[in-house]
């Protein structure tokens, strides 16, 4: 029985005029870390199923993972996410290090079912700084993710970065009388809010808050909450030191003119390790109802390691997730989709020149040219048609007089002009 | 207890330093590729056991495998090498594609003991066209393989291209009298002849003929012909159309000038699926014993999906493996290793001016110049520190003057020379 000619499920496979698109996407993702002073790193894909199950919070190493016994009797997994590979990494390489400012562009697994934008198998961007307790990390870090935007082309009005604060809403939600025992549920209820219908969500959100109306009532509030002087929230959070940081943040925000960034409470994010500042990307449209991007303040991962109390802040974004929202609002250039993989076609007229057409397909290359030499052994003509095909403009044709002369004749096939010339002469045309 | 601060054994884990090295060789193995009309495509890191299984070789399905099911009850493997995967994304994007002239850059797994230049967890380079019967197909991948080495500066003397002929050799070892059916096992046997001690590996061959001495001896002196001239061979191998091909193909290797590509009967590639030109690349000093790099021509891959015969040529090549041989022959320039993360730092004053100093690193980096911001938040004298630690040479410091004014001082830390100046003067410094 022959066998699918289909990859598995959910399974990342790149043909090149797909793969243009992805790494037109990851250049500008690598781009823009470089130009901020970030350095690039990986982990193991392999990872042991204890470095998730210690923080990554239950449904990704239970439900979601994919995780397997190797040859060697290990519990192993195929990391979820990047970020505990990370504090490992840097737990083991030391304080005199921090801070460190470290990016990635990880495979990531995670058995879900697949849908448009979630798939089993995924480039997830990771950017983040580790070592530095200020603000300024935070502003660092979302003023490379804002930087990527612009870098898009993307007009401020297609995406939000809505963000709060963990350890602000851990603040709110006991003035709000939700005792500390039940955050952890409302928190997941939080997250879910435009997850969930209304009416639903409503029910789930009173369950979480132990079934009191009034608190779950006063919780609707705190994340309806849209402004930082909304008068309500100022006077349940007078003299609290993490509204003032959030404050603080917030106009920092504003005096780095990051016009799309907004506080806003009912962004508290999934992962269970965030304690601080957390935040999202999000197409302000409808196409995308995905998050692009998550990220925040993790203050107690590095620590799982023996290492001392290390602080991070960064943030994951899918590849997938946002080649979608490019695709859906134009921003994938035509030249990219349509890039053709040489500038010159080197047609070979019969099987004895093959040598004297390698031997200029090299010299052409070893000046910049890129170029792709015949090896179908095809006619002239349908050599031609397999330039044209390629979308390459230029053919050059070596038979056994150019060969013997050193004199090519090139076509320029949108107009068919011919240009005869030496080596020299057409590599400067060509370049 | 504390979770280790080690990767699983034989896994890959890159600190920035060791990124910024492999990131060398991967970009001259890209850009070599692009630079002869290649395009890069990527596949799935998990497969269904059953693609490899038809194949490989029982090997790497067997006892070398990461296999495991999946929670949806499949048999998936984490791919042990990538021309499957290849081939099936050939066979479903149809006939009329064809010739494709595709690379890749793969993670794949392998379960070996770790020792030096062989880990569990790999990258490696892949380069096929596929769709093309002529010997110009053949000839192309080795220019390209060739050209990689020229990029990285290695003189041919330490490097070899051997290559020889699966048909060839089958139609050899007919003439030597070794039968068909014992032609797998003599294969295995000449393939390994570098990895045994002679005794040994005379024993083993003599096995792999049926215990007939005589048939052995003639196979020894098949393998240790040094010239496709050897009167002997010539004599053995009279009339034979293979024969023919093999010369034919180092007259091209001759006439193209790759001096350091040598006939070399003992080459024969362990994968199962070769049928045609075989070839490696060794290091023809002691240190690397491992060959950098396998390929040959394989014709019945495609044919699995039920597509009609395509045939390939290509080559598999270790990133680990060439990093090493680079790295023993000092072919890693320093400036790869000591390279600064950033072209200027910004040492922030105050905490006052945090956001001033985001928006100046925004500007620098909008002009295209790399600038790491600080944030440490702690006193000057550190941060300049800090901006050597990094060997990033130029500081910029932002106070609450500078942010008033907008005039900048910028040091430049290998002789301490201040600069004061507007943003566009700096700007004009640093580019």
């Amino acid at each position: 029985m022959a066998l699918s000619t289909k990859p598995l499920s959910g399974m990342r496979q790149r043909f090149p005029e797909q793969f243009r698109v992805e790494k037109f996407v990851t250049d500008v993702l690598s781009g823009s870390s470089v130009s901020a002073g970030f350095q690039e790193y990986d982990g193991p894909v392999i990872e042991p199923l204890a470095l998730f199950a210690a923080k990554s919070g239950g449904e990704l190493v239970g439900r979601q993972s994919y995780s397997f016994t190797d040859r060697g009797e290990r519990e192993v997994i195929l990391r979820p996410e990047m970020t505990p590979s990370l504090a490992r990494m840097v737990a083991s390489s030391g304080e005199l290090q921090l801070p460190v400012r470290w990016f990635s562009m990880p495979l990531c697994y995670r058995y879900e079912r697949p849908q448009r934008g979630r798939v089993r198998e995924f480039l997830q961007f990771n950017l983040d700084i580790l070592g530095s307790n200020s603000l300024a990390a935070e502003l660092e870090v979302i003023l490379v993710l804002n930087g990527i935007m612009k870098s898009f082309d993307a007009p401020s009005s297609i995406y939000r970065i809505g963000w709060s604060s963990r350890r602000f809403m851990t603040e709110a939600l006991l003035r709000c009388g939700v005792k500390q025992e039940l955050h952890s549920g409302v928190f997941s209820a939080i997250d879910k809010k435009d997850k969930m219908k209304d009416e639903a969500w409503s029910d789930y959100l009173l369950q979480a808050c132990g079934g009191d109306k009034k608190v779950a009532g006063t919780v609707v509030s705190l994340v309806s909450v849209e402004s930082l002087s909304d008068s309500w929230l100022v006077n349940l959070m007078a003299e609290s030191p993490a509204f003032n940081e959030v404050q603080e943040f917030d106009l920092l925000l504003e005096k780095t003119g990051i016009s799309s960034a907004l506080f806003s409470p009912g962004v508290v994010r999934g992962l269970d390790y965030y304690t601080g500042i957390v935040f999202e990307l999000v197409d302000t449209g409808s196409e995308n109802r995905r998050s692009l991007c998550g990220g925040g303040r993790y203050d107690n991962l590095v620590g799982l390691f023996g290492a001392g109390r290390i602080s991070g802040v960064g943030f994951g974004l899918g590849v997938l997730t946002l080649t979608l929202f490019l695709e859906s609002y134009g921003l994938i250039p035509e030249s990219v989709k349509q890039a053709a993989p040489a500038d010159v076609y080197i047609a070979v007229a019969s099987s004895s020149v093959i040598a004297d057409a390698g031997l200029l397909a090299e010299t052409l290359r070893n000046s910049g040219i890129r170029v792709m030499m015949d090896v179908s052994g095809k006619k002239l003509g349908k050599q031609f048609s397999e330039a044209s095909r390629n979308r390459i403009t230029q053919v050059i044709t070596v038979g056994v007089e150019e060969a013997e002369t050193g004199i090519y004749k090139m076509k320029y096939l949108p107009d068919g002009k011919v240009t005869a010339g030496s080596v020299e002469e057409l590599i400067g045309i060509l370049k």
